[in-house]
């Protein structure tokens, strides 16, 4: 049997598998979910076995537990380093799901779910690839290492110190990465470029506790108000970011390259179907796809003081608090960003109020030199996979280990993206299109058959 | 035995019975509390008739319950309407109370507790100063109708209608009230003035579902962003409300009773130490006292969407909410500014987004002529209760039913306050002196006698 007619065979054995990953709330923000995390390692692990690889550990950390395993039997054989997180976002506003986060659905040929597309499902697709070699072959035609970490959504704290203390045990002639998006559906697609990002929070402190804004309103600061009128002040009308010396390090596009994002299939239209907003805001003198992918932002992300609850009540509060962040692109300097949004933060803030200024994480941008071969033999392996065409792309996400990776080992590092931009990854109702995860696992396949060839 | 010696024989009893009162939560705008309600309308009747009225009553109302009573046995002797609520604001944030909010406990002088203040200690003043008038005099010098509401904390929305069904009913020759605060300690005050409020809430929609902020951010519009906008366009540099004609109608404060106001024994420095931020914050061109009492204000009262939890999440939400106020003084027009601050603000939202505002509530702001002999026998009584000079004072806060009765009844409101302006009404750690509460009961006691002398 070919390796295509046996994936083929186990489309119903691999979705069930999958669901089965799925509903463990592998949340890794909230320490809660310390128990469901430790129960996806050890369900990682499990499979990596299954798949025939034959060192496979489960690491404690100062966090989460990151599974590592390797297979080195293909002297000679190209080896790959593959990443991934079985670690997920929390899956709040739970009213907004139309089925439960961590019971698996299928509806439409998508496969709804939190961690279906971010970054579940596209683990489980590299898995159930070694899989289909392994059953194939007999063996893995090539050598692998995998590491699957479970700290992504909350800053791969972890995950440095692990590659740090095994530099040389990670060694490899390649990192693959599935964690990033198809350009559209029908359009298979290798990244090569991500964002950085720096996540920041603020809490701001006015009277010493809540007062009454009847018997004192008018006349003490209100943080709410306060904070409000800092956020207004960080962009300008433009939408351009006001944070002196934010722009100074952005690396400029050459204009081949830039013609040839203009020139990809991205469909403004489907675009704004999926925002779903009256009309769109970025920053002015880019195009859509610039403001994504090219150029740097600062978006808020949670803010929070005051009465939230049922109905009416006359507080002026005490604090008032923001979640932001913001993207980066080459050449920025994540830490020197850091620094000089702090350092504006805290001049525009008046002297009536004492507030903090934390950083929670900083990540680097990346880009890579996509004409390398293993990134020409990835392309022609989607292609295969899918059938169709397949295209280079940049992504306006964040992946900081690739990053890092990047810097350590200096190894192409090849994003293979499954997901689909409008699956929700973060939000409500995320999912996965069936098609793609099938695909994926006849790509990821074919791609390794073809290094070792 | 004389009243005030029957008074002080009673302080014990008294105080027990202030705390029985405060541990039933009976927070009007948490619909889970609707027993806790219901129980404490039953327990102010029950000391209404222990009181001497002869005719009590729970009236259902389309949310809380209003109790009624009275006693129309001293022909020929003035009639007062007596007004106070029984329901108190929520008592979050519950981690910053010393004490537990419903379990009333005695620090330092004071009582602590929701409702100690504001307002079921001083509704706790007139029940027992009726009781002990009672006591000593075998019946009440005076006749009295007692009106005590459950929907003060919400916008007192059934009180007008039950007003209105029992106008001849509540005719009295004055109205008292006890809900605000004393000028300072030591100084008993009663407040001519008070503040109006509109309490409003804006929803703004962006995208149609929470967003990827690294997949989405630089080219979407992103709701909280644009919510601190349009909340930073609400003031200008010297702190003035920008809704144009907000000013318009603000009555002017003649020279005297300006001069009145700023040679009151009011103390800055205890202010500045009771706000407890690093400097105050207010409209340009006014003293303190002037932007607290006499001056309009736009608060923000709330503020919340996106993430609010532990750690981060890269999301831009769908949705962005505020709850903001306006308080108004003479002769602003509630329903006329409601409809210049809605106006504004759906001018400065841009079309990238959708959004709601809704006016809560509204109430007007009210003004009485504090030379009426009324006024001088209370400030008398005040002064012979407390063994202290009594003082006229404004006050920031609203109590929407007094311009009502006002407007209904023309007759003298009376408003007896005996809460300090540091006792944290609407906040955690509530509490009144009980040197006011004892100084209280005798207060309103040889005010009635004198009324009937």
């Amino acid at each position: 049997m070919d390796l295509i007619q046996h994936i083929e065979s186990q489309r119903e054995s691999h979705l069930n598998e999958l669901k089965e990953f799925l509903r463990i709330p592998s949340v890794s923000a909230k320490s809660e979910h310390k128990k469901d995390i430790e129960q996806a390692a050890r369900w990682v692990a499990e499979k990596l076995r299954a798949a025939g690889l034959e060192k496979v550990e489960i690491t404690p950390t100062q966090m989460h537990p990151l599974v590592y395993g390797e297979s080195l039997r293909a002297p000679g054989k190209p080896t790959i380093l593959l990443y991934g997180h079985y670690d997920v976002q929390p899956a709040e506003p739970l009213d907004l799901w139309t089925s439960a986060p961590f019971e698996p659905e299928v509806r439409g040929g998508n496969l709804f779910g939190r961690g279906t597309a971010d970054d579940k499902g596209q683990v489980h697709i590299h898995l159930k690839a070694l899989e289909a070699l392994r059953a194939v072959h007999g063996h893995l035609p090539i050598n692998v290492k995998v590491m699957i970490e479970g700290e992504e959504e909350v800053g791969s704290v972890s995950l440095w110190d692990f590659v740090s203390r095994n530099r040389e045990r990670l060694r490899a002639d390649a990192l693959v990465v599935s964690d990033t998006s198809m350009l559209a559906k029908g359009v298979p697609s290798i990244t090569y470029g991500l964002r950085g990002l720096n996540y920041y929070e603020i809490a701001i402190t006015g009277p010493a506790q809540d007062l009454h804004s009847g018997v004192f309103g008018g006349a003490v600061p209100n943080p709410l108000t306060i904070l409000s009128e800092t956020i207004a002040k960080l962009h300008d009308r433009d939408f351009r970011v006001t944070v002196p010396g934010f722009y100074d390090d952005v690396a400029k596009i050459p204009r081949e390259e830039r013609k040839a994002l203009h020139s990809l299939p991205w469909k403004e239209k489907e675009f704004r179907r999926t925002v779903g907003a009256p009309g769109l805001c970025g920053e002015k003198g880019f195009s859509i796809v610039e403001q994504l992918w090219i150029r740097p932002t600062l978006e808020l992300n949670g803010i929070w003081g005051g009465y939230t609850g049922e109905g009416a009540k006359t507080v002026i509060p005490s604090k008032a608090h923001a979640k932001l962040s913001t993207r980066l692109v080459p050449n920025q300097d994540p830490k020197k960003i850091a620094r000089l949004v702090e350092r504006h933060i805290r001049k525009l803030l008046p002297k009536t109020v004492t507030h903090t200024f934390e950083v929670l994480s900083t990540g680097k941008p990346w880009v890579a030199p996509y004409t390398h071969p293993v990134f020409q033999k990835a392309l022609h392996a989607l292609e295969a996979g899918f059938g169709k065409k397949a295209v280079f792309i940049r992504e306006g996400g964040s992946i900081p280990f690739v990053t890092q990776m990047h810097d350590t080992f200096r190894v192409p590092c090849v994003l293979l993206g499954f997901g689909l931009p409008d699956e929700n990854a973060h939000a409500p109702d995320e999912h996965i299109a069936l098609d793609n995860y099938y695909g994926g696992i006849k790509a990821v396949a074919l791609f390794y058959e073809e290094l070792a060839a």
